[in-house]
């Protein structure tokens, strides 16, 4: 079996949600990069046709329809798994240690002499070193090669902590909002920055989920789908789910002494959706940032909370009884989130539950 | 008059310490960069020799040496403007709104095409830009041309507020203390990170006064030469006065609600120093920092300091009841920054000392 940075193969999943049905493109852009590893792929239960996936395929693929969803998630629970959020289905019912998970519109980047870079190494490099949230190094990511720790950064401070989340990036289409995008639609990202650096602690981020990988048994359950916007669709511009997460599990990993990394690896997004046709639509997420922002970046979780399950309960129970007044979205966030943390203790964890 | 993202050239002034006499090399290396700004050069008071710089150069240049410090700071301080602290003495007496200092062991980096990097221009450019502290966004600095703001950033953090200092980076020889340097001597950086970041408020951070910019209106008292190792040398990893100046001055923008930047631009380090002959004095740097970190990380200002002068006096009395006991240098540092505030009221500002 194959070992990079201390993990093995047998270790990861890759997570991804088909939200198209074709994904012959995407399967043979990365065909290279996930041969060694087990996929799960979830399409979303809103997709008619069938998934076209190549044939032939030498690797495990394990694919999951709304029939499996409805089987193991039965009609009892407030979480809908469609759209973005089927991947959510697939963190759900992995057994891996680690999940690898990037949207279907991405392909890897190649470098200055056309070699694909690869993604899934990078996310494990980050995952595998530590994480040093405690205090800020000018060079950024010391664990790199090549890198280390400055002039003046505590000692006691260098061994750092695990890191259980890593957030990479995207070239060509950034992962602007929709009036962003809107008002400049000619706008794509070129720039590629050589860096991976620890979030600091207590500081919060717009994590992005479409190209992440995280620790799936330190913080699987505080990755879940829970806020979703009246008018959203099926481009990431109309949606929050992630964001919503993200910083759920930056408070979780911020209360449970873990880290997030944030930079390399880049996958190269393609174009998608029409930015000014989504802003017809009333984009609630402005609105409703301001008022989640403020309110996570003051959350203190009991000392009780030790696992990530019982923080997600408890942010649970405050966004019912502290923001659920505001807006009805909040309400049914609360509500999924108090159904996926029993969701997750009932099929998150012991035999596959399909 | 020229111009660089709305700051004109007459509001600047470079100021460089001198701790070797024979400046040629150095004025040389950075004459097409610095030739349009006024220079501040203080002379090392322990160096012998005459300086040397080259003739015929165009710009204005005013050098103060032993006698100017003597005939403005007078005897009675405890102040110690020898070795790196040279430097502060210049920012004493300059009046511009902006100071630009770079140590006189660092040239320009060249692009891929051999063109210089104007370093002066980037730290401008982090000046004249808003920062950014009070959430992180992913694609590093939104400010700069070709980056944004991503989704999930909440619109009204977007202005951000005023940045007051920007910190650069180095190439070749990174600024590693004694003992990394020792352990690793052929260690270089040679990864140029194409990034410039708001470093989050509340975060502590390792400033190193190698290659740094600043608002000198608004934070010049907070950055004041007051920790002195015993056994510390004329070469970077020896000292610790520019890490506690930016402990100090990092404090004082959170406070004041300004922001700091940290990546570009890059200088070039040229090789100095033996880090193994400094490893044989004791570095007392790893000591102090153990107790400085947490202690600057705990630190909140009283309402009442609305002046950087008032939070350097705060900060002095605080170091002086609650870290002198542990350490003379602490008691030392307090006297110092206590005597920088007085020195800065009588000549720090009004017409020209000298």
């Amino acid at each position: 079996m194959s070992v990079v940075n201390n993990i093995e193969d047998g270790e990861i999943d890759i997570v991804i949600g088909a939200l198209h049905s074709d994904l012959r493109p995407f399967m043979s852009a990365w065909k290279s990069i996930f041969s060694r590893y087990h996929l799960i792929i979830v399409k979303d239960p809103d997709l008619k046709d069938d998934l076209q996936i190549p044939e032939g395929l030498s690797f495990k693929i394990d694919i999951y329809t709304k029939s499996h969803i409805d089987k193991v998630v039965g009609s009892s629970t407030s979480i809908a798994f469609s759209g973005y959020s089927c991947k959510y289905f697939g963190f759900l019912v992995s057994r891996k240690k680690y999940i690898v998970s990037i949207d279907d519109d991405c392909v890897p980047v190649k470098d200055a002499d056309s070699f694909l870079i690869d993604p899934v190494a990078q996310h494990l490099r980050n995952l595998a070193t530590p994480a040093t949230p405690f205090f800020f190094n000018t060079l950024y990511d010391p664990y790199r090669n090549g890198a280390d720790f400055v002039r003046g950064y505590p000692f006691s401070l260098r061994s750092g902590i695990t890191c259980a989340l890593s957030c990479g990036l995207w070239l060509n289409l950034a992962d602007l909002d929709a009036p962003t995008q809107a008002l400049k639609p000619e706008k794509r990202n070129s720039r590629y920055v050589d860096a991976v650096m620890t979030v600091p602690a207590r500081v919060m981020m717009p994590i992005s989920g479409i190209n992440i990988a995280f620790n799936r048994e330190l913080v699987g359950p505080a990755l879940c789908p829970a806020l979703r916007l009246t008018g959203e669709g099926k481009v990431r511009w109309e949606t929050m789910e992630d964001i919503w997460s993200g910083m759920c599990v930056k408070v979780v990993c911020d209360h449970l002494g873990l880290g997030v990394k944030s930079g390399l690896p880049y996958v190269w997004r393609n174009d998608r959706g029409d930015a000014i046709e989504s802003l017809k639509k009333e984009w609630e997420g402005v609105k409703l940032m301001e008022e989640v922002v403020p309110w996570f970046q003051s959350m203190v979780l009991s000392r009780t909370a030790t696992k990530a399950e019982d923080c997600v309960a408890e942010m649970a129970k405050r966004v019912k009884e502290q923001l659920g007044g505001s807006d009805p979205g909040f309400g049914r966030a609360a509500e999924a989130m108090m159904d996926w943390v029993e969701l997750w203790k009932k099929v998150g964890s012991g035999p596959s539950p399909v």
